[in-house]
Order: C-alpha cells, then sequence, then structure tokens
C-alpha cells in the first residue's frame, strides 16, 4: 500500500514486538443485506495499556488492501512493521504511552478475521462467494463486536482511519454516537464517484475473468493470481501521484514498470481475490448521501464525535474536494469538525506517509 | 474513444459516404531500430480535392484506438461516421472544401495497414511480435511515403492531430521541416511520463498474461480477448475526467460499469491486441526531450511550420502543462508558436468531442 520505505527502529519510540490476536464471536453477525453468519473472528493486536477508567482506546481501521497488524514487528528479522508504524508508537502521534491502540482485520478480510475464504460451519465448505455482501457498516458493526462485548471498552477515545479506514470512521460517529468521542477521518470520501467505481470494476472484472477465479470456488494457493497482480497494478497507480512517480523514478521512468510487476506479486502473496472483490464492492456501495436522504448533512446529524478531516493535495483517488465536502456537511450539521488539507505529493497514500504537518495536527487532535 | 455521441448527418456540410483505399509500397521501410520490413501497405482515406499547386494537404494523425476512418461514413446504413467527422468536412474547421485531407491507418496497426497480424512476405506467416518495435518517428516515416511518393504531395498545409496523434505532428514537423507550414497538436506530450507509462504497462499486461494471447501468436479472431477488453477498460477511463464521468452519469453512478464493459467488448471487436502492445510501446517510448539531448526546445531546432498546441483543462492523462511545455519550448527555440487552453470537462477525450472555442481556434489557424 505505502511505497514509503519503513525500515524498523527498535529504539525507544517502537512498539517493537506485538503479536495478533483474535476474537470469536459465538453471535451470529447480521449483515445490512439481512444475510447473517452464524459466528465469526475478528483478528486484531493492540498496542499500549488499557486504562482503569478504560477511555483511552483508540480504533484504528485499515484501508483497501490493509490488516490488523499496523504497527510493530511479529519477529526480530520482519523488515517490515506495520503499515501505519510511523505514526503509532511510545512518543508518535498516535502514543502508545497514553492511548491503547486497537486495530483488527475488517469482517470479510482475509488475513485472521472471518471472510470469503473461511470455512462455513453450516455447510463445512469455505463460504467463497456465498459469503454475505458487506458494507462499511458492517465492517463497524463487527467491529462493535470487538470493542465492547470483547474489550470491554464503552466509549472511544477516537476512531481513526484513511481512505476506506476513514469511511468506518465516519461510519462509527454515526453509528455509535455516543461511543465515540472523536474521529479522524484521511483521504477518504462520503461517496464513492464514477471514476472510482469506475476502477474497481476493472479490477474486479480482471479478477473474475481470470479462469482461476473459477466463480470464486479456489483454493487460497491457486487463486487467480494473474487477475489479481492486474488489479492490484493498476489501483496502484491510483494510489499515487504524476509528480509523485516523477520524484520517484525521474529519468529511470521506464522503472514504474518493475516498479508495479513488483508490487502486483507481493500482493497475491498476501491477499486474496475474493476479499478484494467484497472489500471493493463495500467500498462502491458507500454513500453517505443516500444514508441522509440525499443531503450529506442530514447523515451527520445523529454524530456527536469532535473530527477532523484530512485531505491531501496530490490524491486523485479522493481528492481534497471530497474530504472538504465532508468537513463542510458536519459543519452544516452543527458538529464541532474541522477540516486540513496538507500538500505532500504522494498521491492517495500521502496519509501513510511521515509528514511533520500530519504528525502536529494529530497530537493537536488527540490532546 | 469518444463516448460523444456522434449522429451522422447527411445534409450539406458532411464528407458523406467515403472509401478507403491502400497505398502498397514496394520499398522497404526502415525502422528506427535498423529492423526493416520488404514491402508495406498504408490504408488511408482522402476528402475534399487536392488543387492543381497541390498545397492545400492536411494530414490527420489518428490516436492509440483510432484509424484512417476520421470522416464521413461507409455505407448509409452506418450509424457512426468517422472519429473526427465533427470538425472535417464541408464547412467545419477542418473545411473539405478548401482542403485536401488524408488519414491514413499507421505503420503497426491493426485496420488495414501493415503491423503485426499481417503476413510477412518472407517467411509467410504472420509477424505477429516478430513485427519490428515500433517509434513514433517510424509512424511518420511511413506517412512520408504516402504522402510524398504515393500522393505526390511536395508540403502539407498542415499536420494535425491529438494525443498519439499530435506527438506524430510534432514529428512530422521536425522530421520534414520544409515539407510542414502548420503543426497543430492537441492533448498530447513530448515525453511519455511515468504515470502514462505506468497504465501502459498494466494495459500490456492485462494482454500478455491473458492465456489466448499465446506470445503474440494466435488467429485475430481468437486473440486475447479478456486481456485487450481488461486494457481497454482501464484505458477509457484515463481518456475522461471525474467531472465528465459525474456529468454523464449523476445519480446513476453504477451505470459507469456498464458503460465500460460495452467499450471493453466493441474495442475487442475492433482492434488487435499485439497492435495496441506495439502502439503502447511506441508511445511509452516517445520523447522529444531524448530526441534534443535533453533539451526540448533543441528537438524543435529543425522545425520551420507555424504550430498551435492546445491543452484541455480536465485531462490528466496529458495534462495542460505537457502541452503547455512543448509551445514554450518552440518559442524558446524562437518559433512561431501559439498555446490555447480549452476549458473542457470531457478529460483527455475532450479533442474529440465538439467545442464551440476549438472550431474558432482551428480555422483561425488554418486561415
Amino acid at each position: 500500500m505505502n511505497d514509503a520505505a519503513q525500515t524498523p527502529d527498535f529504539s525507544a519510540g517502537e512498539v517493537g514486538l506485538v503479536r495478533f490476536e483474535d476474537f470469536h464471536s459465538n453471535n451470529p453477525l447480521v449483515f445490512d443485506s439481512g444475510a447473517s453468519i452464524p459466528q465469526f473472528t475478528l483478528r486484531y493486536e493492540t498496542y499500549g495499556r488499557l486504562n482503569k477508567t478504560r477511555d483511552n482506546a483508540i480504533l484504528v481501521c485499515h484501508a483497501l488492501s490493509g490488516d490488523h497488524h499496523c504497527a510493530g514487528v511479529h519477529t526480530f528479522e520482519d523488515r517490515k512493521p506495520g503499515w501505519w508504524n510511523n505514526i503509532i508508537g511510545p512518543g508518535k502521534p498516535i502514543d502508545t504511552n497514553r492511548f491503547f491502540v486497537v486495530c483488527s482485520n475488517c469482517i470479510g478480510g482475509c488475513q485472521g478475521s472471518t471472510g470469503p475464504s473461511s470455512v462455513d460451519p453450516l455447510t463445512g465448505q469455505a463460504y467463497h462467494m456465498n459469503f454475505p455482501e458487506i458494507t462499511i457498516r458492517d465492517m463497524v458493526r463487527a467491529q462493535g463486536a470487538l470493542i465492547f462485548e470483547h474489550l470491554g471498552i464503552e466509549k472511544l477515545a477516537c476512531v481513526v482511519g484513511g481512505s476506506m479506514g476513514g469511511m468506518q470512521a465516519l461510519q462509527w460517529g454515526i453509528d455509535f454516537p455516543d461511543k465515540v468521542e472523536r474521529v479522524l477521518a484521511l483521504a477518504t470520501t462520503a461517496r464513492q464517484n464514477a471514476q472510482a467505481i469506475a476502477f474497481n470494476e476493472v479490477g474486479r472484472t480482471a479478477i473474475m475473468q481470470d479462469p482461476d477465479w473459477n466463480e470464486g470456488d479456489y483454493e487460497r494457493s491457486h487463486g487467480p493470481a494473474v487477475g489479481l497482480s492486474v488489479a492490484r497494478m493498476m489501483a496502484h497507480i491510483t494510489y499515487l501521484s504524476d509528480a509523485g512517480l516523477q520524484r520517484k523514478f525521474g529519468k529511470n521512468r521506464f522503472e514504474v514498470a518493475k516498479y508495479l510487476h513488483y508490487q502486483g506479486r507481493s500482493f497475491v502473496n498476501r491477499f486474496d481475490a475474493n476479499t478484494y472483490i467484497y472489500f471493493t464492492r463495500a467500498l462502491d456501495r458507500f454513500d453517505l448521501y443516500g444514508q441522509g436522504g440525499g443531503e450529506l448533512s442530514q447523515a451527520f446529524e445523529p454524530m456527536q464525535a469532535r473530527s477532523l478531516i484530512v485531505g491531501f493535495t496530490s490524491d486523485w483517488l479522493f481528492p481534497p474536494e471530497q474530504n472538504r465536502e465532508i468537513a463542510y456537511a458536519l459543519l452544516k450539521a452543527g458538529k464541532n469538525a474541522t477540516y486540513a488539507e496538507i500538500e505532500m505529493d504522494y498521491g492517495h497514500d500521502s496519509f501513510l506517509v511521515s509528514a511533520p504537518e500530519l504528525y502536529e495536527l494529530v497530537r493537536a487532535f488527540l490532546k
């Protein structure tokens, strides 16, 4: 997801070695579609300590290709720390000395949480494309069970995320108004526009036309690798910016091809094609305008949280305007909201990159 | 290529029924790579009449997915006229009452000109991927044979084109300085940047990983349809703009999926996957900076033609800046050049759409 080099640093200031845990819910999960699954698992990680009053928890929500591993390393040999390691840790903007940070792999995911590649206990077979349709709201509902039932947290100090994670953060503020103190949404949108839907449709088409997709019925080790890598290569371009690519490759502009192939290959090794289909459909369906009966500010009516919305100048997937309109609608609804726009040339992925300006904003917002 | 509806109009003002012709050259064509083919064909169309002094010819150069059929219809039942019918015709901005308009399918093409799907007379087999590598300069060289040797034109009144056609127009001005009176280049670039190369690489990957591609060795009727349609769907998004898609689909944003699938299917029916690979590689290799030894204005040194460069505000594939820098370099080289920027929301495809402002510019430039 992130092309900025992140080398692990085991000095003070790092969460260091971490391990995931699994929350097994024996209660069914009912989806927006009306379908349900009888039980489910969410894989998650936590960093820092939950205080006695249980009011210092921050939920981090991941983006399309992310997972629960957002900080620290799994072994000392790990060359790559979690995807948001630059911002999460002791003394960092999301300070694990102060906060108890939770991040779960979304429902429908492929990194330990129940999703299309999991076995349906009712049939003994993998769900594949029989897994219920997922919405952003469904992701939030499943996370709610983890936070409230399993971790016993009554109110989150903050829900934070970028891109698909930002959608979840906003939805958290709407769906659990009295359980969320702050919402921090970055590089996101209130509704997928036609261009974003178009790119996702091409990605899904590449996957679903790969003969190895087989209507979604494949072994994880023999999935539609060609289709998934093409989908990823294309999507990866939309996460960057022309200026960023110029900076990265300069005169060696043909190197971008190798770089994309590498991105495609490594994605296939860690991601499931059916989850890609389910998650992109959830993105495409996300529509806070619809939730507000056509009026975005209406969707935010219930929200009580303070919010900070952050757009990035070079993001052309969810451009600044789309972030700005979220903040405007929040203000129109009478909410305590702030909008910040950060000038960075990393495109959509800017939110994942070390940036002093972003760090200061996050620190101030969490004070 | 163009999503703007173009319905044929058989009233005065249309070139009406047209037919293609084939120019067969028995001279070899030597490519920039040093490779050659012993003979070649260019399919072309002409509209209007060549005057006695043979100085009223305009060469129209087509873009990646275009061909020689740029105006008129082939039968009265034809529902779709040539790709630039809106601007070419009697009394239209490219006025066939005044000008003799020539447009040829580029060398390497798949619509009648010699290309990868043509038979190599030396082997009796289709060239497939044994066709020589193509550059924009090679396209221009082959067109030169058509214009000078076959049509007996000594000097072109104008060479005009958008996108890949704009690259050819610029190259014409450089390679045949005393044979070109005017160069009109729209929505183009002096060098493909990393983002454009990246999109092309994903398209080629989709094609080349399709098992039906078979290293390029396939029957035209059994080509890599899946890969080619995915490539086209993705590329088509880059020809439009977010604002244009909003306008087109509005609240029915999910319709964009159907629209793209239609684009993918219809492209597969008319285009050859190997030509797509060769043409996109020619695009990626195009580099007037390189031709000028790193200095764009140096590349334009030989040029004698007057030029008009036109950028479109919503074009994010070859954005206004990239068109502007062509005009600046021309001016720096002491050439008679003008830059115009037109505000339209059709994205890269804006140059194909009816637009009064563009029409006025073209009329004035050709006066």
